[in-house]
């Protein structure tokens, strides 16, 4: 039997994601394939000015861990069918926006502060996406020796692309 | 100007940890040093039984992302004083509890699961700590070079300790 208390967490957004993708299918990795995945997406974390003082000491960080809510997300599913896939995965398996509590999880690269913002890369969020919470990336954070389950057959989206690029061109010939 | 919609984000916890720490001072780096840190410490993370269907497909992944809630640690600050720290900081530099959204993540490793039941290590959570969202850890949030800003001085709550008994030891001599 699980009980937690509380049964349920409010949480306000500190500030905004600035991004170049305006609607949903701006950053689907099958509409959306480049050969460095997001890591060269440029944007900005504009914090509401009430926290900037919680950005103190900040600018010495290399990496980010921006939490943010899927805000465009609709309801949260168990199972969900990735992009690439056929077979349905657990929504914990994969990365989903449709979960059960709508919360999302990107390392961003930080390139500079000014006030209130932050200039960032390694942006795959939606402009106008509230960010709940901003941490530092450490050595505790950086894994090596992954296994990646369902996702290593599957391959990223840029190795599927590359596939189906070559499957194409085979085709042709 | 910062403005998001919506204006409150309502999560519900979906499981709990389970944990060897059952108050905050068995969490605080200044009292629980360990060579290793926390990363061979064990713990469950207990899923409620109504989302074990999500965890479908997660056993393949080595690496687990977890959000969960500080559920202890009272009002959220703008400044913080890390342990070891005599300065304060920008609490959205270091990783304290006492966050404006008091939301935690931790990357544990995957070593079985049971049913509704994940066993990890890598738990810095206290017993009864509220699970938000469950999330592989991909070769993506794997990032190298780190600067670590003020944390770099300071050393890590582990090599501090090394530094005390050093200290100690040369004094004794």
């Amino acid at each position: 039997m699980v009980r937690t208390e509380p049964r349920e967490i409010k949480l306000k957004p500190i500030g905004v994601v600035h991004s170049p993708f305006r609607v949903r299918e701006d950053v689907d990795p099958r509409r959306n394939i480049r050969p460095t995945g997001f890591s060269n997406v440029h944007g900005e974390i504009e914090i509401d000015p009430v926290y900037a003082s919680g950005l103190r000491d900040i600018s010495g960080f290399s990496h980010l861990i921006i939490i943010f809510a899927f805000h465009k997300s609709g309801p949260g599913h168990l199972l969900v069918k990735p992009p690439f896939e056929s077979r349905r995965r657990g929504v914990f398996s994969t990365r989903s926006p449709q979960r059960p509590n709508p919360l999302g999880m990107t390392v961003v690269r930080l390139l500079g502060r000014r006030k209130n913002v932050l200039k960032v890369s390694g942006i795959d969020m939606l402009e106008g996406t509230p960010v709940l919470d901003i941490k530092p990336y450490t050595s505790r954070d950086s894994k090596r020796g992954l296994t990646r389950g369902w996702m290593k057959g599957s391959g990223s989206a840029v190795r599927q692309h590359a596939d189906l690029s070559r499957r194409a061109r085979e085709k042709e010939k």
